[in-house]
């Protein structure tokens, strides 16, 4: 026997397509509606009927869509999977060394089963956490995931609801964590079904991808529910360690308690009931410390944030670059802002956003936050999709790998950046729908040829060649430059792993010194320090007496008692 | 010399119309344009003129509409006033008893000017603190002022701006501190002439008043700005001390740093710089207590805000009334809890929202409340304005301001209801655009022919009548009932003045014990006891030895050794 539930408020008749009898279901309080049908199984198919109007449409909850955003939902029983994992602990997120991937390129096949055979070199660089990129159900076989509308099932051309367990599991077993990325601020632009089952977005809101989800509205807790029940799910049906919350600031929320809180309220509920590690971490574009400060200091109590401060002032000094969000970065003493107060823009005014912008942090750690030089986002909202590996030298990247990993945030890197892979990450879709697919397409053109652009040398998101380029060849991670810049994030992460200095995240013991006119850059953390020359010319710098050349960039690198040298574009590591 | 200022940053000319020429402004930083104009003297008429569209439109920021919305702005010397207050210090908002009045319909007169000669009757009924409904320039002569447009400019039908400063001057010599309502959240449907200077609506976020204020979205440092210096306006150039906040649920803020915050933080700073107490009071729907939460706990700082679940709580057991937002209230049991923790809707299910609402009131003090029986919403949004005193006994109406004026929050009045004035007090306006008054005029009656109301018997807003219909008859104090509720009303601030157990908010040291069946409700408040009968029929209830009857509403309440006999609809105060 099962048991069907699903939510429609508004809905006047709501029938179950089970086999051939549509099986009607009856409402009880708040909206929902249920019925329990004896035979049915594990793997049936089915849909509902809404007031009568054919054909059925996937449950807003569907565990699977073996047939795409379009197909009827398949039945699943997520007690049934062999878990291997019961002893599992997952490693604190402050001592991570977290990991984005895409399982769409990160191999060739570009499946869940094909990423396991992946896990073993990723545990070899060290790496503790790996974050997947969305995978719940969104249209076509390719895309970021971020165009997702069955939140609750993993896509089908990735190997759907086991082949996800097998992954998850499989990592557990290399003692790999593994976070989901998911996105609760908006559903993609087809496939999505849940405005017919009840008032799942209001209208009042408008965000950049429409009316914003319902969470402070008439029947907005049954909405909260529905996130938060997918949240939870990933912990308990696919043993998550964590998860990923896309773009919070789209979250529009007047509630007395914020749909974080509750999200934090819930998993740290649950993280106790399992005694298991579970963390939530935020993308965050408010610079707004209450995401992470503690639920007893009125805060929301999210585990971790996103610093994109950090990402901007470290990828502008760097590139030079100062168009779009840069043009509020670009001088060594915002980057140093960023390392010792993680937000650049704390309450300043900034250009780009014609506004004020932050507030300060004041007694966080700075494992509060994530440290990257790459995402996909920085990557593959380029016309291009070009790495930063694209845009600087050899050195260039040393300097930001080490400033990454033995900075005081928790690092993250993105799929291929530790190899400088020579694959860009483009944006691709497959929209089924041809006006949408063609409405992608021509959006995207639009978009950049109003910075310049040629249309013609903008990708085509829709085409399989765009995705097909995007994926990582795994090859060049024998060879040179890629293999010793793989050799550098690894020692640099062995070096970050083996001293507390480095994890604590301290920022009372972070000092960072530098010279806008030299170019230079010193990051202290504890008994470490990190010494940057961005300029492309050799330069030598006076030390404290006694400190050593742990590790260094360049072979050319060299301390000669208190005077360091640093050829152009070198990073040295001195204890 | 007088220099001119003006925002507006998408303008490509601007010009000042003072005089017969035009004279031209230059635009400076972030949108604001400048010019100096020796000749300008305070009492000229001035405006401006965008992009050469004429006629010129007033100031923003105009200090005095002399002809109304749509009117020139005049010239005011802030400085020229005779202040008379040197010596004012404001009493503590915890101790304080607040007295709702509206400009025009608190004397027969309706000005700034006659409203001076009943400040003896309130310093005498034991007020503290006058709060004035909004007085800036709204359209046409009569209004409650929530229509204003104009925010820096006292209303011309009530005397302007020397007349409001000789209001608050004569308060303070009486020794009564005078709070502002201010409406930050919306401007009114005519004479807003906003959205010609620049983006001071945000479209992406929707009230129910239209487009909400831009308080986070490009330019609104610069909205905020012109917000915020309204604010320290009415307390730098008109000596208030303090201002209540329109309906902040309605600011719709995703900053860092809350709009609420920010004004707390100026006020504070202005506060400190000129050693005076300068309060901040908010309404608020969202049962949201980091509204008050100190902002070094991460709260908003606003020293307190309105309770409205006492109100509904109260108000409903008191009436039985059981229609809109009453469906959630009507128990004793909710009335025992707004009274021990201010929030009944402290997470819980309301059927009237459809939604979980609020969050528990944890560690604050009962006087970061408001707590009263009417205001001007609670009256004039009824049908007809019937106050309380129209649909309760003299025997309720005396249990009800037992509990306000007793209770552990700040006590607050609604002008006339301490004398249960037989004047309702209706919904006018006089909006001078035709379209506009045949809109208010029309919608009104729909509302309220949606409850099932003859539209006929529904005021017509914009009739006079219907202003005249709401003036207090003053006459009416002398006479009974409504003397001996006076003096009632007149008792209770005494003994809540006089008694540190009744003002200081401790909620610990509040108890309520009730019985629904019965009908009886007793609050302890250290050590005063406040017994309420609700009930129409006697009752004789156990008390705890050596209580003596301090004050009661019936002669024949009697305390009989441990026996205390409470007629019908009666309340006594025991010690």
């Amino acid at each position: 026997m099962r048991e069907f539930e699903v939510w429609a408020p508004n809905a006047k008749q709501l029938e179950l397509q089970l086999g051939h009898r549509p099986v009607p279901l009856e409402c009880g309080e708040r909206g929902y509606w249920h019925v329990a049908v004896d035979s049915a199984q594990p793997g049936d198919d089915y849909g509902y009927i809404i007031d009568g109007q054919k054909p059925a449409i996937p449950d807003p909850r569907s565990a699977y869509q073996p047939n795409g955003v379009n197909g009827l939902s398949r039945l699943v029983d997520h007690s049934a999977f062999p878990w291997t994992d019961r002893n599992w602990q997952a490693p604190p997120l402050t001592g991570a060394i977290v990991y984005e991937l895409h399982i769409g390129t990160f191999t060739p096949e570009g499946t869940f089963d094909s990423t396991i055979a992946r896990l073993d070199y990723l545990r070899d660089l060290g790496i503790t956490h790996v974050e997947i990129m969305p995978v719940n159900e969104f249209p076509g076989k390719r895309g970021w995931g971020y165009d997702g509308v069955d939140l609750y099932a993993p896509h089908h051309a990735y190997g759907g609801p086991d082949a996800l367990k097998r992954l998850v599991d499989a990592c557990h077993a290399k003692g790999l964590a593994v976070l989901l990325d998911v996105v609760y601020n908006h559903l993609g632009p087809s496939g999505n079904y849940l405005s017919r089952f009840g008032p799942y977005f209001n209208e009042n809101y408008h965000t950049p991808w429409g009316a914003a989800v319902n969470l402070d509205g008439e029947w907005s807790t049954e909405v909260r529910r529905f996130f938060c029940d997918n949240a939870l799910m990933w912990f308990r049906d696919y043993h998550f360690d964590g998860l990923r919350l896309d773009a919070v600031h789209a979250f529009l929320d007047r509630s007395a308690i914020h749909f974080l809180e509750q999200l934090a309220i819930e998993v740290s509920a649950l993280a106790s009931e399992t005694e298991r590690q579970l963390v939530l971490i935020a993308e965050s574009d408010l610079n707004q410390p209450l995401v992470v400060i503690a639920r007893d200091a009125h805060g929301y109590g999210i585990d971790a944030q996103w610093s994109d401060d950090f990402h901007h002032a470290l990828h502008s000094v760097l590139t030079g670059e100062h168009g779009g969000y840069y043009c509020d970065f670009g001088s060594l003493a915002q980057l140093a802002k960023s390392l010792k107060s993680v937000f650049v823009y704390d309450g300043i005014y900034s250009e780009h956003r014609r506004r004020n912008h932050g507030r300060p942090v004041i007694g966080l750690a700075g494992t509060r936050f994530l440290g990257f030089l790459q995402n996909h986002d920085q990557i593959g909202n380029r016309a291009t999709g070009e790495r930063t590996s694209h845009l600087l030298t050899v050195g260039q990247l040393k300097i930001a790998a080490a400033l990454v990993l033995l900075g005081p945030f928790v690092p993250m890197l993105f799929q291929g950046e530790e190899f400088a892979a020579s694959s860009p990450f483009q944006y691709f879709t497959d929209h089924e729908d041809p006006d949408v697919g063609r409405a992608v397409t021509e959006g995207r053109r639009r978009e950049f040829s109003s910075f310049g652009w040629d249309p013609e040398s903008v990708p085509d998101p829709q085409s399989d060649a765009t995705y097909e380029r995007s994926k990582l060849n795994w090859d060049e991670t024998g060879k040179e430059p890629h293999r010793s810049i793989l050799d550098w994030h690894r020692a640099l992460i062995l070096l970050r792993r083996a001293h507390s200095d480095l994890t604590n995240g301290d920022l009372n013991a972070v000092d960072v010194q530098f010279d806008e006119q030299q170019q230079w850059l010193s990051l202290r953390r504890g008994a470490f320090t990190i010494a940057c020359n961005f300029n492309g010319s050799p330069l030598t710098r006076e030390i404290a007496a006694g400190q050593r050349l742990m590790l260094s960039s360049d072979p050319e690198c060299a301390v000669h008692g208190i005077a360091l040298h640093l050829p152009g574009h070198s990073v040295a590591i001195l204890s």
